[in-house]
């Protein structure tokens, strides 16, 4: 299966990336680039964008640029850090690179932005479990 | 303001955690624990909760343990270790409790359950803001 | 082998630790405690323990609590909170707990304390790697 | 205090760092390149350079690449992923660039290599505190 067609898959069935409204802006083997919009019922009690609409969103970059390889893979531990907050309405863009793969482990930077300004930076290590993506049948 | 009225007055605007039905179990400060239930929305590409989810329990518990103390506060970094996957229909904990205050920093743990056995742990680190919560009027 | 040759072999050709002067304490599968003196040639530019210092004895207790299990593991992952600076002269202990292990991975949390006050946090995940520890012949 | 004199100043007092034989390749605000030579008394129970090194070496390189800037600056966060093991007898490089900086926070990432190879990740935060730095007199 191509990068695209197992993020298709992976998106077809990921209800919650659905209703975060992800864009996949692009995807190949190790990269990943989403947007959404930050809507009123993704912020919190600060009027602001709850934190975990920006991790979400970079933790779905990094499964969909990990998977891309065409294995499964599972986050196994994600580091999250908040630079400035992000107003409702906002697009927020989230772009995945890897660091590093191993047979084992694969390592993801995720930069995340609104309107060309850093907002949050993300880091994700996943484990790729041995199985390979195929078409459901 | 009381623990309770300040973690109110906070759900009251916070439209991601009421959307993720999240309830207050406890709180009081330095320490929350909130549940939820892992509806079919809240899925991902592998049918399990999307690792998004419990990062967001387990945030909005910190900001609620820490901003008890009446004090603002918001997060600066996050750390998320997954466990186990979570199956749609559970039922999610997340226990937060605080590791160390200082008069600028706050660092909470948060352990999330899910029918008594651990599937996540979550570290945070909030800055206090130096602003005091009191009513709206 | 017991968890106590284990460690005493690991420390017999761990010529760092040696040279940080690490007391082991305690060390049974899954927990380890260690102790040390902050020396004048390990303060930094600041005159308080250098921030590997602190890090080094945790991770060494990471190190000892999961390979007490009879199984070789690596660190993959770790992570270090300041809490406060540590003079020199402090006696530092770090105490290593066990929270989660599978098959693959471990994650242990470190307390870090000096008179009895918490300096610091650690938290590290290891990999197990297949290979049991045997007595070199 | 230029960046240059102000690290001078550092490493002059850092006394671990100069056990450790660090090399300022380069620095400026907000960027440092050091260099180690991983010794035998640096090594672990696996015979190689213990976590602690390659992690003192970052957690140096972000002290100076912060404190640069003229303003003092303490390490409040730090994380560490190991990507390979490290021979005795290698020269280890680590090379810290500003992510973010704002009035109390900077967070940096270090790229550790050996060989041009990377063995290792590191991010760190620092907390600004409002002291310049300036001559001993």
């Amino acid at each position: 299966m191509s990068p695209r067609a197992i993020v298709e898959l992976m998106m077809k069935n990921d209800a919650f990336s659905r209703w975060l409204g992800v864009d996949v802006v692009q995807v190949d083997k190790g990269t990943c680039t989403l947007n959404l919009t930050v809507r009123a019922d993704m912020t919190n009690g600060f009027h602001v964008s709850h934190g975990g609409i920006a991790y979400s969103l970079a933790d779905s970059a990094t499964a969909f640029a990990a998977n891309a390889h065409g294995e499964q893979a599972m986050s196994i531990e994600c580091q999250m850090s908040y630079l400035t907050s992000i107003p409702q309405g906002s697009t927020l863009t989230a772009r995945a690179t890897e660091e590093h793969r191993s047979k084992r482990l694969g390592r993801y930077r995720v930069a995340l932005s609104s309107n060309d300004k850093p907002v949050a930076l993300f880091y994700g290590v996943v484990m790729f479990l041995g199985k390979p993506w195929k078409l459901e049948s």
